[in-house]
């Protein structure tokens, strides 16, 4: 399975949609603050790797349905994605200046802009999920909306940067501080969303409850695997990173490899149809980049 | 019609609803950190007049339907208005230190903990609509998840802050700044989310299509009227009040009856079932405090 060919083919597909959206955002009577509108796309044009909305597309292919059926969510978790992003580096939190060499949100604009794009982001999020949606569909939406939410919400990705900062206000070592405590962190604030965006792809498709329960492990799995990848390339390029003042990096490797291996173990016998979230979780976990 | 005496027996449900959603997300193995419990109680309890909440109960009541039908909505929309004060009140924003006589929450609290504290009430909002619907009632919850993030998002609440901040930029006097962009600007950040409240609660009791457009607009001249009256009681106690630079205040406060006047006629004949709603329209529009 060639995962780049793959993904080249699908991330057309999520980055028109999220054009599409804020297009309709930006035309007609309702038009919004070209400030806003501007500042929401810093970076979502161009973007990043785009793995979420990907995953979610895979996960709707690896229960029998096709890819297209995800998309909203796709869009949805790109979305929210990108406002934790924007939020995160705001001056209050990790204070960054540059994110993928690019200047951060309220660099390019300023900080209650900043603040305003990931709220509007957050918000037009669950708009994708819930606009236009058949009446047969509803069901499934709303399953998603609750995923999502969840995920997103104050026992996962808010949750996770508020124990984030309160560590990294610690200096990373205070009492308490165990390596539990940091996976606790990266379960709220990665796997989380890798959850909804994986367990969410297969609901919009219509799995069932049994595909449902094996993608929520798988998930957790690969959200985890993915976040030790981030801290090896980190530590990789001489910047400490958290989990590592914990662990060895062959130590972190070799968990990322065994995280791996239980998240394939879960969609063992899924037959090609789940061939491409094989090779993006693979991906994930081993990427050099 | 005695509209103290609804509010009182209306509000508790709001409260106890609220109360138990963050009851849920501070208990058992998920519990959130503390900080953020106690940040995005801050605003809530004690809260404001709970106009918005009980609006969409008594538009329940106005279709038929119970007002419980529209309990999620009014916590939702309670929890939308809240973060929505709180990232308003912001240094990068209004810079306000109190916020209904007590300290705003990023003073009682920092900046991050009330970015955050913000960012997990809009998003748990979404969650309660969400959450527990029988699938019965997913088509409606998915209309009202569409509106209220309709009514939140860039052209709502987000897109009339962005403009209120340039307003206020500019000395609220720069070209452009003519009462027609006030009224946009007050339609966004004030009628939106009345709109959400009222047609997405009779939305949730079942209401017809007929019924759902007139309550939009009556929902809109309610909001504007609000607003309006937000604004003459700021001009009694000395403060500045953006529309009333450009417009006396007797020409606002007869602009406030007409505005109530065609909102009532939007319900006229609904009989005994909307007596509530007319009365917390007058009550939103006339009120002395």
């Amino acid at each position: 399975m060639d995962v780049a060919a793959y993904m080249a083919e699908r991330i057309p597909l999520v980055d028109h949609a999220i054009e599409a959206r804020l297009g309709e955002l930006s035309s007609g009577d309702g038009a919004i603050p070209a400030a806003l509108s501007g500042a929401m796309r810093h970076l979502l044009f161009p973007g990043g790797k785009r793995l979420r909305p990907v995953m979610a597309l895979a996960a709707a292919e690896a229960v029998g349905g096709p890819a297209e059926a995800a998309l909203p969510l796709g869009v949805a978790v790109e979305m929210v994605h990108t406002y934790s992003l924007i939020h995160d580096d705001l001056p209050c939190m990790d204070d960054d200046d540059l994110r993928r060499g690019r200047p951060t949100v309220h660099k390019a604009y300023d900080e209650a802009t900043a603040v305003l794009a990931g709220d509007a982001l957050l918000t037009e999020a669950f708009a994708v999920l819930a606009e236009g949606a058949a009446p047969a569909e509803a069901a499934l939406r709303i399953q998603t909306v609750a995923l999502l939410s969840h995920s997103a919400g104050a026992q996962g990705l808010v949750g996770g940067q508020v124990d984030d900062l309160a560590f990294e206000a610690a200096g990373g070592d205070a009492e308490g501080t165990r390596a539990a405590f940091l996976a606790s962190i990266h379960a709220r604030k990665t796997a989380a969303l890798f959850r909804a965006s994986i367990e969410g792809g297969a609901t919009l498709a219509g799995a069932n409850i049994h595909q449902r329960e094996a993608l929520e492990r798988f998930s957790r799995d690969v959200g985890i695997g993915f976040q030790i990848a981030d801290d090896v390339l980190d530590a990789d390029s001489g910047e400490a990173a958290s989990i590592l003042r914990l662990q060895g990096i062959d130590d972190a490797k070799h968990g990322a490899e065994a995280l791996l291996d239980r998240a394939l173990s879960e969609i063992e016998g899924w037959g090609e149809a789940a061939e491409p979230l094989r090779a993006l979780a693979s991906f994930a976990i081993r990427r050099e980049r």
